[in-house]
């Protein structure tokens, strides 16, 4: 760890705050430059509270030169994470296509729905059963029947199935799901990522609304430091002053990931833009700048499908799109 | 419910939107403009997925007209709603003063500044004992051990306690806390919410770093929607690009929040800025716009008071800000 | 325009805001829902101070349903605008590649990266000669000086040259400049956009970091309402709590600015991250999303080149990203 | 300048950037830690480009550490500015009460506000004459003829008069203006605040919507490095997600800018919220968090007053206003 000091600090509270630093056990290199002195912290210093060093008045800045994050880090696991699912893998050229509906609505509905995706190529199948909402007082999801009907939908199709988790308490109710989706409202919420770090199947999760990359990374770092490592990050829109989409799609974190991290990074432009028809251009977009994968809705609702506004995508417009992805993928992976 | 239509939509169009919306069971007032179709939606609009509409592509926008937010509406309960905790009130005139540390470190500690902060003033006694830390490596509170230090503090000064829940399955160690603090990252974490809609007890739910004012009052109304009305919001700093402070402290939510509801607003200027000469200003700016509440962070630790630059304040300072938040008060409340 | 009055709004006030209306000489249209009453204002409503009577506390909102922009507005011309650069077409299925230096550094420099550039198949020189710096005491650009070597580049290769202007006093300075750039920070120059409405010259208009898309729309109605409707939009990043890159690149821009208006758009993937290993994943996004355009930094200097890092592409790294652009288009454009 | 390498950086590499820095005429300290290595450089870092070395893939960041604004600069200029103008102060304790209608509407009517606010404290009159409006088809101002009527108002109460400009081009109209105003729109027109840096009038600089405090004050620089360092600073609002208020007052600027520059700081609550209900509030928290002055709407027009709704004030509110002000300055600066 670095602390820079300011340039016109006085030797006595200089030497107070080395004296302090010392206390806690640290070796310290100080380095008097021409307009500034840096510390160099040496020792264990991962109790070392930087937020409190940075807020001092002496303090210009503090640095952390080891990385925060290790697991997930790609600097101590340079090659990229594969993660399977079932039969399925993704990253490191393997491509998730997933799609289904919003909602889990009916054993004809999701059955039909997992029946055209996969027809036109997608390897699994989402849909809401436990359904986070802004209002008490909206459709919450049918929650366990919801899951069952998902796995109908499997069973039917072979499709493996992938939802949402709310709560640490419904995790047996996850038993027969393939993978846990933990939504952007609890990106950060620890327990029930610690609880995730203890079990032994693949967690997709979601960046939060106003989270930074090393804020998304320590939340995987939250489930791979229980033991957890098959981890899918997604990026899905993030929270501007923009008004015309429902977020704003940060497709330069899909590189950016990939140089911070091996994990396996995929896009879902339906909630990231909330409009039907901005997701094809975001979804050949996120392929073109090297996604591992999308994450789409798709409903067979013809009455959803009035005026083609909805955000869902109808399944042949899911179809067209799934080819035109492929074909992109082929150009930008050269 | 409003739905304005587009300029130039077709009338076939039109007309099957119109029968979509009467299968739903609505009644259906159209209002042809000049340039525009208004339709008006007549019925219980309460299941009639809003987003969904105002996605269709011949929809410009649809608006609520009655409002989504009941319970914590100042339109259905126009008087102030007062919250009591033992013998403190807050709201309405009544205003919290709660002091105390960061972490819960030791009963040495928490009980010199319980009684200091009790000295100067406070009514009520902060202090993390969960602590929710964006890297697991991060120290993680005293937990259990630090609730019942807590109650040590509680016991030799009568100041109630608050502190902060991160976990459902924790609600047992909380008994004897006095006001359960939800964090802004767990500001939409519904299964806790709910939860905390079933229990008697006054709870502090602070505004996500990226929500709406609207979003939280929404997160009010799960747990009011559950029976517990007793609710004190707190502005706590949004994440906008500033990069001077830790959050950007959004003053205009407290005046703003008492127009659209009668649940009390205090402020906490400590996280919102993150460095503790911001402290006082901002306080005294919280006081002056009409707060309820100040909740701060005062240390007892002379090696955090070095410089004095931590976020927390020292005991002396927080006594010379309280005299003067007193002093602010009386004038802006004329 | 549309303006919906709040649920209870006293019959007093309500007909007080008629009678003011019908002052500025407008119909009014009253229609009363079962929840709320909508007034339909009728006839010129150019110079109805919408924010004024949004402001009204009887007031909820207030919309306007004849659109504030009209030139560029594809209501009013659907099909795509062709701007022509010489013997250059942007829109409409033809593609901008523009490239070159930030900055204008001397004869040998602009030559040596305009020829390369054209080897690599771009079809405009861009090059700063006024440089707008946050400080005053950064290097302000070589000026008129710069602006004659961009001729000579010209001159050798003929590619038509792109640069920036900072005041309406230059512009004789950019009689014989192909493209007159303004640029984010000047975007609401109201004074400069007048001006530019003035001449016969395409006009490439950068978004403003903090702007939405209606007032990137306006700025252009502000020139094409003085009669100069060749003009090229440019996405090249918002603000936002983003930290990893400069900005944060919102290529979702890029398809509503298509439903938006007939105007091409363009990306600036150089400026919008900041960094070069991120231009080409971004370069390919944008064009797999419908851009009409790139304007990308190449440079020549092997100093720059130093470690593969600074913003700018090397001169063989931009010819690979260009074939891949346009195999990218070819599947995108179907 | 402090230039701080990646952990993992290769010997070769490290070496060839020592060597180009070196060719920049610069001395190089070189401080191996235990984790890293930090290059001091030595001598003169104004022309190193500090972006150019942060993107280079070897280096994990730099800081400038001799600070890059100068005259405004605190360290430099330790005493607070006062700006006189005539015989009013501002700074230091001299509080400024600027007020007027948004737009210069007739004789009658500025002539009735300018002594309206002077009889409740005001000492020095605002109003637009040239508006900066996003629509090129919105009112643009009185022009020429505004300033000519905010003469006539000076001439009868002796309120020097404060006014925005849009163009260097207006500058000899300006000539009896007392404070030149710079909108936010315009805080980074470099051109506008060189040609301002050689006049002699106080300069009040608005802070841009997206604009960092460093921003700002680069700007404020721009003027000073001319030779005028007459300028009053102005916090009016951010660009944020919020949707309640026009723009997030950002309070905590004004202690933030206190500490970094000695020039005075004011608010200006009419424009950061855009309702005139909040301005009250904001204007009594600004001057609680030790701004030192407020520039605020008030108009005459009983129309406008209309519910109480608009985002100027009425004269009656602003006495009432002005007098709690007052008392809340004499608390707060204790």
């Amino acid at each position: 760890m670095i602390v820079i000091l300011k340039n016109d600090v006085q030797r006595e509270k200089r030497d107070q705050l080395i004296e302090w630093l010392k206390e806690q056990g640290l070796g310290i290199h100080i380095s008097e430059g021409e307009y500034q002195t840096v510390l160099g912290l040496i020792g264990d210093t991962g109790n070392v509270d930087m937020e409190l060093i940075e807020s001092l008045s002496i303090v210009d800045s503090v640095k952390r030169v080891s990385e925060s994050f290790k697991c997930c880090n790609r600097k101590f696991h340079p090659e990229d994470t594969v993660v399977e699912v079932g039969d399925v893998k993704i990253g490191s050229g393997h491509f998730a296509m997933i799609a289904g509906p919003c909602s889990v609505e009916s054993e004809e509905q999701i059955v039909a729905v997992a029946k055209a995706v996969k027809a036109s190529g997608a390897n699994m199948l989402r849909g809401g059963a436990f359904k986070p909402r802004t209002s008490p007082y909206d459709f919450q999801g049918l929650k366990a029947t919801g899951i069952e009907l998902l796995k109908l939908a499997k069973a039917e199709t072979g499709l493996p199935i992938v939802t949402e988790i709310m709560s640490v308490n419904h995790l047996p109710l996850f038993e027969d799901v393939d993978v846990i989706q933990v939504g952007a409202r609890n990106m950060q919420n620890f327990e029930l990522l610690r609880a995730l770090g203890k079990i032994d199947k693949p967690i997709l999760l979601k960046r939060g609304l106003a989270s930074t990359l090393k804020e998304l990374l320590m939340s995987a770092e939250y489930i791979m430091a229980g033991g957890n490592d098959r981890i899918i990050l997604c990026e899905r829109g993030i929270r501007t002053f923009g008004d015309y989409t429902r977020n704003t799609l940060d497709l330069a974190a899909v590189p950016m990931l990939h140089e911070l991290t091996h994990l396996p990074v995929i896009v879902d432009p339906s909630h990231a833009t909330g409009i039907a028809r901005l997701v094809r251009p975001m979804a050949l977009a996120a392929a073109a700048c090297g996604a591992d994968g999308l994450i789409i809705e798709v409903h067979n609702d013809p009455m959803k499908a009035l005026c083609d506004g909805a955000q869902s995508l109808r399944p042949e417009d899911y179809d067209a799109l799934a080819k035109d992805v492929f074909g992109i993928r082929e150009v930008s992976l050269g």
